[in-house]
C-alpha cells in the first residue's frame, strides 16, 4: 500500500486492546504496521494512552472491538480518539468490528436508554470523523451516527461458505433463530437457494416469564443452517436445536456473525449435537473456548474485508463497489 | 383540562394543514381549542405562517401528519416550529401521527440517504423540544432524534379490536405481510392468541426484478388477519391475498396502522376479496377513498390516545403507565 | 478543466430536478459532465436519491434552484446533500441559483417566522460545507448561513446589457420598483449613468388593505428601466407601469433578476405596454411562458458566472477577483 | 411589579457599565432594583465581574449598550452573561439598547467580515437565552441570532413626537438621509402623513472617493424632517442639510434613533442651521455633548419601552400586543 | 424537604452502583428516598438501566462516584443520564463525589489525552444539565464543563477537624505532599494557623526514573499534618513519612480528601508509623481496608454537605452562601 | 520555506495589531511575508478588517497577542478569524503568544466567571481550527479549548539562559514567587541544578486584606533567581525582593515569561536592587519601559520557537519532537 500523502495525509493504523489479533491481521493485509502506542492501566484503573509518534496531518484508523471488558474497551476507544484528535490528526476513523450495546437500540419498554445512540454520539464527540463497523444488530443504527461511515457485512463471506457446505447437505433449510432476524435469514436463504423456516418464541399465557418456542415452516428430514447475528449465552440456541431435533431435523449447523459467547455459551455449544459452528473473528475467541468447541468451530476472518475497506477509504475509492456482483 | 400555568406554562394546541380532522378530535378530547393561526400559500408557493396570539412562555403542541403533500407538510411543520420558537414558547412538542420517509431508515444499498434521520434532525433544528409519534416503521428511529419523545403504538387498540373480531372467526391465524414485520406480527398473534404465519418474498433467480411469494406456516382453512404497518399502493397486498386464497385461506382481514393508500390502493383494495379492512386515522383518508372501500373499512381513531399523551406530557405525568396492564 | 485531485479531491457536479437546463449549461461551461444519479418519486411522494458512483473524497457541487415546486425542491436538495455527506464526499457545495423564501428574512410583524434562516440552517445540517447563490433578496441573508459561501450578483451582467440598451434610449431613468430596492437601484443607475426615481407605495388612510402608489423623482418624457430583484405575480409591475405611463414616461423596460413569474405574471406582462423584459435564467421559465412573452423577453444566462465561480472554488482561487475592474 | 416566582423564577436586573443611566431608569420603571455586582478593571485591563448575590433559578436581564468603549462593552457583556450562566440563572436575557457593529451585516465587498453575526453568536455562546434590542440597522439581523428575541422599535415614539411637531410646521416633508433607510422613511412619512423625498449619494465618475449628493423628490419651501437610524460623525448630515437648504428647504429637523455622535458630530451639529434634533437615549450622550447641542436637542427615553417589554417577557405576556393599534 | 413542584418540578434522587452508602446517607439527610431503578448486568457485561417510575417534568439528581470499577462506573452514569433525559426529566444533575481521571487534566507531555475534558463533555452529551462535585484535582477542571455546576470543597470540614486535633499537638506544621498542592496546603495551614513546609521530589541527574525527595521548610521536632488531595497506592506517602521521620518530625497525621487507596495502599498505610489518617467518604472504602487501618482511620462524611447543596440547587437558593463565614 | 500546496494549501501569515514586531520576526524566520490586510478603526471605534487577497483553500496563521488594549485585541482577533473563515480558508490557526485573562481560569470564589474558557470558546466560534500559544497560566487551560492546539513553553529557552548565568553566580537558588508556580519552579531548579525555595503569602489574622510574606526554604547568602509566569504591576515582586534581601539573599535576578508590566511595574522594577531581569517578547514592551529598565533587561525572542512550530504544523510534522532531548 502506498504511503504517499493522499487527500488525508499518510495512513496510520492503531489498535486498542480489544481485538489485537484482528488488528494485527488487518495490518498484515494492508502492509501497514500498527503504530506504537502505550496503553497503561494504573493501579487506580485509570488508563494512560500515549502515542510514540506524531499523527499530525495523517489519516488515522483505530481498531477496537467492544466485547468484554465492554466498558473499558469503549472508554479506551474514546480516549484513543481524543488523543489522536488533540494531536491534530487530519482524519480519524473508528474501526469497530463488533459494536456492543447495539441491542439497546430502541425503547421497547418505558424508561430505558438507547445506549447504541449514546455510544454513537460519544465516538463522534471523542474525535472520530468516520466509523467502520460490521453487521450492526439493526441496520438503522447507521442513522444513530451523525458522522459518515461504512457499515459492512459478512453476509457474502458467510453465504459463500454456506453455499459450498450445502453441496454436501441433504435438503438444507435456513432457519432464523429469531423473528427479528427474519429478513436477513430470508436474504441468506435466497442467496444459497434454500427454503426458509423461523423459530418463534412467545410468552406463555398467564406467566410473563415463561416462553414457548415453535417453528414456522418445515424442517423435518432436512439439514438445518440455524442463523443469527450474534450468540451470547447460547440459551436460545440450546432450546432451538433441541426443538429442531424434536421436529425431525437432521444435521444442524449454527451460523452467526459475532461470537460473543458469554459464559456458559462455549460449554453449552460443546455439548449440543451440532454438525458445525461457523462464525467470524469480530470478537476475539479465547483459546480455552476454541478448545472446548474443537473441530466443529470454523472462524472466518474479517481482516481482509476490513483491510480492503480501510484501503479504499484512505484512497477515496468506492466501498460500495466491493459488494457489487 | 386545567389551563393553569404548570411547569411549562399554559397548554396551546396548533395544527398544520396535514391532518386537520384528527387535530380537531384531539382538541375535543382535551377540551383545549385549536389556537388560531394563518397558513397562507402565496402564488409562488411560499407559505406564510402567522400566529394570532402570543405563545410566550407556553407549552405548545403542533399536530401535523406528513402524508401527501409530503414535502409541503414537512416544511410547513418546520416553519411552524420556528415561528413558535421565535415567539418564545416555553416548550414545543411536534406531534406527528404519521411520519413519512420512515422507511428511509438505513442504507440498505450504497449511496442512498437516511431521510428519516434527516427529518428527525430538522424537527429539532426548527425548534421542537420534544416529539410525539405513532408506530414508527422501525422502533430504532427513536434513536434518530436527539430530543426526547413519546413513540406511541396503536398495537393495543388494533389488538383489542382484532380480539373481539376473532370470536366470530374460524381458526384465525395472523399472517405477517412482510418479514420485516415478523416480530410485531408475533406480538400481535400472541396478544390475540392465534398462530403466526409469514409471507416471504424473494427474488427469482437470474432476474433482479421478478419476485416470487411464498408462505411460511399454515393458513389452509383458516381465517386470516393479514397485518402490516402501512399500506401504500397495495400491490403486495393484492399478491398476498391472492396467494392466501390459493393456499386455501378462508376470510381475509387486512389490519394495518397507517393508511397511506397511494393510488391505486383504494381501487385495488375495493376489488379484492377482503372480509374487512381495519386501520387508523393517522393519515387522513379522503372521502372518495372511504366511499370506494365502503362498509369493509373500519377506521379506529387515535385522537384519544394522542390527546391523553399530550395531557400527561403537559402535566408531567407518566405516559408509560398508560400502557401497563 | 483539470480533473486532477486538488485540495478537495476531484470535482463532481450533480443537479437536482429544480433547474436542469441551467445545470446542463454549467456542466458545458466547465467541461465536467453531470454525475448520474436517480431521483425517483414513489407513489407516496417520497423521493429516493441514489448516486450511480461513489463521491468518496471528492469535491461535489449540487445545483438546485428552489422555485416551484418549492417544498419538493428544497427537500430534494436537503436529501441530496445528506446522501453525498453519508457517502463521505470530501467537500459539498450547495449551488442555489435562486433561493426561494428569501423574502421571509425578518419579523416585520409579530409571530411570523424567518424562513430564510431556517433553510440556511437546513442546508448546513443536511451536509453542505459551503454554498453559492445569486442576488439574495437582502445581502444580510449571507449572515444567516453559518458556513462560508459565495453570494454572486448578476448586477454587472444586467448593467452591461442595460448600458448597451441605453445608447438607443432617450433620457433614460432607472426607476426602483420598490423602496427596499432603492440602494441597488441607485447602484444600477450609477453604473449606467442615469438618474434615479422611485416608486413609493403607501397604505391609504383608514384602510389597511388599500395602497396608493406615487413616484418620487422625475420620469416625464423619459425612457424608463424599471428594476427589481424578482417578479412574482407582477401585480405591482402592472400598477407601476400604468403609473409611469400616466406620469408621462415613454418606453418602459422591465429589468429583474429572478423570473419567478407565478401565475398570472406571464399573462399580465404580455398585456402590458412594455418595450422589453430583461431577466436571467436563475429560475427556469417554462416554454409556454416564454411564448407568451415573445420577442420582448431577453433571458441572460448565469451559467458562465456560476461555472466560473465553481471552477475557482474548486481550485482554491479568488472569486472576488472576478468582480474587480 | 410582583416578584413572586413565575415561570422562570424571580426577576433580576443587572447593568454593565455601558449605559448606567438608562438601566437606572428601566429599574425605576419596573420598580425592581439593579442587583449589586462588582465590575473591576485591573491595571492589566482585565475585568473582574462578581455578583453580590446568587441568581440561581432566577430570570435575569442584563442591560448593556455597546457604544464606546465598544470592545470593552461587548466583552463586559459576554463576561457578565457567562458569570450569570455559571451561577445557574434559570433564564438570561441580554438587553442591548444599541447594538454596535450592526452595520457590518453583509459582505458588500470581498474578504470582509460580518461582525453583526459574530457578536450575535457570541451573545448566545456566552450564555444568553434571549435578547432584547432596539431598531437594528437592518431587520434581517434578527435572523443572525439563533436564540429568540424581541427587536423593538422607537418608531412609534419618534413618530408621535414628530406628529405633534408637524402641526406647527409648514408643508412638512420626510427626507430619508440614506437610500438604505428609504422603506422606513416611507413608513415614517405614512404615519405622520407627509410626502417623502430621498437623498441620493453616488460616486462621481472616474473618482472612486468623491461622492455627489442629489435629492429625489420635492423639498422646496417645505419644512423637512431629515430621518436616519443613527448619526455617527455627522459628515453626511452636514452635506445633506446644506443641500436641502440649497434646494430651498425651510426649517430642517433631524430625527434619528441612535445618537452615536462620534467626534466631531456634536460640534458639527451645533454649527448647522437645524431647527431641532430629536433622538433617543439608547446611546448615552455625555454632558459636554448635550451642552454643545443645547435647546435644540430633544432626547426621548426608551426606558419605559424597554421596561415594559422586560416585564412582559418575564410574565410570559405578548410583546407584539404593545405595538397594535 | 418539601416535595411540592418548584421551578424544576419535584425532586428525585437516583444512585448508581458506584457509591451506594453515600447516596443512602444523602437521601437520609434530605428525607427524600432513593428512587427505585434496576441496573442489571447481563452476561455480556452490557448494562440495562430501567427506572421504576416516570421522571417526566422532575428535578433529578444522580449520585455516582467514579472510583473502581472506573470505566463501568462512568458508563453507568452516562447511561443513567441518557435514560433520564429520554424519559423527559425537567432538569438532570450529575452528582459526582469523586471524579476519577481528574489527574488527566493537561498535556504535560506530547501525544497524551486530556481525559478529564472528555468525561466532562460526555456528562453533558449523555444528558446532564448541571453537575455537582467535590475537590477537583485542579480547580480549572470546572472550565472543562460547558454546563454550570457546583464544585464543593471538604476544605472547611477537614480544617475544622484538624483545628481541634492541633490543640493536642506540639508545634504542628502542615506539610504539602506535593508541590502541585502547595497553594491549597498554604490555605489549610493559614486556616488552622500553623507554618507550612513542602515535600519536593525531583529527578536524580542522569537517571530519568529515579527521584529524590527533599523537604523545603522546617519540620524538626514538630507534629506534622501531611496533606494531599488523594491517596492512590500510597507509594509517595511511604517515602514522605520516612523522610519526615528522618528529618526529626514527631507525630505524623495524614489528611486527604479522596481515599482512592488502590492496592497496596491500605497495607502500606497500616504499616507506617502514622498517628492518624483523616479522610472522607467520597470514595467508598471497603470493609477489609477499613479493618486494616483500624482506629487510626477517621472518615468524615460528605453526605450533609452534598445533601445541603442538592437542597439549595433544587430550591434555587445560593450555594455560595454556605461557605461564607 | 516551501510554498507548495501541502495538505492544507499554501501557507499565509497574518498579524493583528497586538504584537506586530513579534509577527514580523516570525515572518522573517519563516521567510513567508505577512499578508497585507487593512485594519481600520472608524470614529465610532468599530473595526473594519479587509484582506487584500483571497485565502481560499489556504493554511492561514493569525498572530495576535492579547495584552493591552486587551478587549480590542481579543475582538480584533475574533473578527480576523471570522473574515478568514468567511473567505473559505482551508485551515485557520490562531497564534496567541500571550493569552490574557488566563488567570480567570477557575471559580475560586462564588459568582465569578471563567473568562479563559469564554475566550477559548470564542476563538473557535469565530473560526479557528487550531491554536498555538505559549506558557499558559495553568496547563489545564488546554482543556478549555475544544479544538486541538500546541501549547508551547519558553521553559527551555529561559532555563538555558539561566544555566549560563548560574556559572557566574554564588550558590544560586530558585525562588518561586508564588505557591501556584511551585511545580514549575521546581522543574526550573531541577533543570539548572539548584535548590528551591518558595515565597509564601498568607492573610494576616483578623484582617482580610493584609497579607504577610514568608520564605519557605533557604536563601541566606545565596544568589537568587526569582521566577514566575508573568509580572503585572510588580507589587508582589517589590515585596518579595525586599524580603529576600532581609533574609540575606545576595544578588536577585527576576525571571518570568510574560512581560505584562502594567503601570507602575517598569518604574518599580527600575528602582529595585535587581541584578537582572530576564523575560520574553510574548508581550510587546514599549520603548519607554525598555529605557526605564535599561541594561538590566534581557528580552529573549520567541519568534524562532513560534515560527518553527508554525512551519511544522503547516507541514504536518511533529511539534513534540522539538522538545525532546
Amino acid at each position: 500500500m502506498s504511503n504517499n500523502k493522499g487527500l488525508y495525509g499518510d495512513i496510520k493504523l492503531f489498535t486498542g486492546t480489544g481485538s489485537p489479533d484482528l488488528a494485527q491481521k488487518i495490518s498484515e493485509y494492508l502492509k501497514v504496521p500498527l503504530s506504537p502506542r502505550d496503553i497503561i492501566e494504573f493501579p487506580n484503573e485509570n488508563l494512560l494512552v500515549r502515542l510514540h509518534g506524531s499523527v499530525r496531518g495523517q489519516d488515522v484508523y483505530v481498531i477496537q472491538s467492544t466485547s468484554v471488558p465492554v466498558h473499558r474497551n469503549w472508554m479506551e476507544l474514546f480516549i484513543m480518539l481524543q488523543t489522536l484528535r488533540l494531536d491534530s490528526a487530519a482524519r480519524i476513523t473508528a474501526v469497530i468490528p463488533f459494536m456492543s450495546y447495539a441491542r439497546s437500540d430502541k425503547k421497547d419498554q418505558p424508561r430505558v436508554p438507547i445506549v447504541a445512540r449514546l455510544v454513537a454520539d460519544m465516538v463522534q464527540i471523542a474525535g472520530a470523523d468516520r466509523y467502520i463497523t460490521l453487521d450492526l444488530h439493526a441496520g438503522q443504527i447507521q442513522g444513530f451516527f451523525s458522522i459518515p461511515g461504512d457499515v459492512l457485512t459478512t453476509f457474502h463471506m458467510l453465504a459463500d461458505h454456506a453455499k459450498k457446505l450445502c453441496k454436501k447437505l441433504k435438503d438444507p433449510v435456513v432457519v432464523s433463530a429469531d423473528l427479528g432476524f427474519a429478513k436477513r435469514a430470508r436474504n441468506f436463504a435466497e442467496r444459497i437457494d434454500t427454503p426458509l423456516a423461523l423459530i418463534e418464541k412467545r410468552r406463555v399465557a398467564n406467566d410473563s416469564k415463561a416462553e414457548a418456542m415453535g417453528i414456522v415452516g418445515d424442517v423435518e428430514n432436512r439439514d438445518v443452517l440455524l442463523v443469527d447475528d450474534e450468540v451470547n449465552t447460547a440459551g436460545s440456541v440450546v432450546e432451538g436445536v433441541e426443538l429442531l431435533k424434536r421436529k425431525g431435523a437432521r444435521d444442524v449447523f449454527l451460523v452467526f456473525v459475532h461470537a460473543v459467547l458469554s459464559d456458559p455459551a462455549a460449554e453449552r455449544l460443546s455439548k449440543l449435537p451440532l454438525a458445525g459452528i461457523i462464525t467470524t473473528d469480530t470478537v476475539p475467541i479465547p483459546e480455552e473456548k476454541r478448545k472446548l468447541l474443537g473441530d466443529k468451530l470454523t472462524v472466518l476472518s474479517t481482516a481482509s474485508l476490513l483491510g480492503e475497506v480501510i484501503r479504499r477509504a484512505h484512497e477515496g475509492r468506492s466501498v460500495g463497489a466491493m459488494f457489487n456482483e
